[in-house]
């Protein structure tokens, strides 16, 4: 068994990462693609940016080797319940010459473990959207939000563009003041600062600008408020209030004392709202340490070598997840 | 030309109402039928509703008399932009022998017609979707909200059903306790009260179940909150969180002293809304008078009839909008 390898993929609305790595903790090969999730790009789509990073992570390797897999996946349960979407990941498995099964687990699981190999915690997601699971002997537990952007995703990217978008209709109804924000949305959203007169129009323009689009497009407007944050109240606010909705969440599964992982595109870098967030976790539980998630794709490997390897769990993931020089 | 007729239209969305009335302001026939946009109901299915409320008023009467029409439709301006609706409007329209040309006014404009003859004042609408506008003689003037369920419609009744769901998850998720409206929620959603264990798989239920549907069909679950007022605080919070919105709204176009029109399905009836919504009117403009919305059909045919009429306004109104035993 010396020679067996595991495989770790996380697939994000984004990216799709993939990682090799051998029961020892060594990182054989990495790979990494465009957005790969098969419910949401299409099974079509999803097979090309899967296949090259599965490509990419196993050039020199042979796939026979690798014994075990964990899939890390936004909504992991509707791939095992969409028989097309199944059919075209499976497909991309074999093509790759895979011949091990897969572990499918929620995104969040794979954050966490991306950070931290302690067995009871918690972690926290925003990205498009947001949710916030306690896990317990690295499975998740209880879940909070995460209903997606109609009924939840609060403090989400949607949600903060949402909020964006909204600031900018404000202003054109006279509710509030002119100011960055609301200026950087109607460059956005109709390629122009200019107001009409009467601003009506303007407003119906913006409307039909972002219906003519998916509506969870309205995350892409997301990184204006963050870039506005430091110049303009409306956006400090609007980060302010995605942060309390995210620490209400998180309050429905944290327990003091033990670690929170931030993940997601809003959270996991060092973003505004990261910031503020990070206060507020500090002044709620002042035992908790929150840590940014890492590399997905690795901490799905280490899920995957668990039960092969000999090495202790946090040995292992000092070695697969966190190697020198990688933060 | 004391033989000639004017005719309004009310085109929502769950009726059409046409009445025809003569320049006396006596009414002369009135119809009825099912929701006739031809924008949201699909140009086949909105002629079949406004042929029906067209004959319907024009029986026994020659619509070459007809000399003026008024057309109240939600997003007016969408029918003028949208030419396969307004072939299809104009068809309907020549079928049913008229010639005359007709105004196409926001729906806004006729319920605050259909209540008071004043030119100036506010009207406030809330159904599906939620709008305030003022009205600067007889004209729709400054307007807030109206951006639909994406963007606003704040106290809308999709705004109401959309929190119903949202209360309903939040119980399953363990963030609150049960209650009438969750459990209204529920039976309504998922043909049952039960809670599977864990709840989560419930709480996907719902989601799922709403996001099989169009995302307005939210608003079907707005009577349920309005139901549930008197007996679960919940929802009492809800619909004065909506009553706030809406005053919020108002507050953004009302000029104090002016009449305000309570318009929609929401607020011309008597709902807790609506009586919410009128104490707090009563707090922040003691001088303003609340009138609930009447015939938006004969607000549109009082339109009409103005130009052509000799008799003075607020005569014509009360006999032709107004008349005995109509409320």
């Amino acid at each position: 068994m010396s020679d067996a390898l595991v495989i770790g993929l996380d697939i994000g609305g984004t990216s799709t990462r993939v990682l090799v790595g051998d029961l020892d903790g060594t990182r054989v090969g990495a790979g990494l693609a465009g957005g790969g999730n098969p419910t949401t790009h299409g099974p079509a789509a999803a097979v090309v940016e899967l296949r090259a990073a599965l490509t990419a992570a196993l050039t020199g390797v042979d796939p026979a080797r690798v014994r075990a897999a964990v899939v890390g996946l936004a909504g992991g349960g509707k791939l095992a319940a969409d028989p097309q979407a199944r059919t075209a990941f499976d497909g991309a498995w074999r093509a790759a010459g895979l011949d091990c099964p897969y572990r499918l687990v929620g995104d969040a699981l794979v954050g966490y473990v991306s950070a931290t190999a302690a067995p009871d915690g918690s972690v926290l997601v925003a990205g498009t959207g947001a949710i916030a699971a306690a896990v317990r002997d690295r499975a998740l537990d209880r879940i909070v939000d995460g209903h997606g952007w109609l009924l939840g995703d609060d403090g989400s990217g949607f949600w903060l563009g949402r909020r964006a978008a909204r600031a900018a209709l404000a202003v054109l109804e006279g509710r509030a003041p002119d100011g960055p924000l609301a200026r950087a949305v109607r460059r956005r959203l109709l390629g122009t600062e200019e107001i009409a007169s009467p601003a009506r129009g303007t407003a119906s323009d913006l409307v039909q600008a972002v219906n003519a689009g998916p509506p969870v497009a309205l995350a892409e407007l997301a990184p204006l408020v963050l870039r506005a944050y430091g110049a303009d109240p409306v956006a400090r606010d609007a980060v302010r209030d995605a942060a309390e909705h995210l620490a209400d969440s998180l309050a429905g599964v944290h327990r003091a004392g033990l670690p929170v992982v931030l993940a997601g595109g809003l959270l996991a870098t060092q973003t505004p709202l990261a910031a503020v967030l990070r206060t507020r976790i500090a002044q709620r539980w002042p035992t908790t340490a929150a840590l940014p998630a890492g590399d997905g794709a690795a901490g799905a490997a280490w899920l995957a070598a668990l039960d092969l390897s000999s090495r202790p769990a946090e040995e292992l993931h000092r070695r697969l997840v966190r190697p020198a020089g990688t933060g």
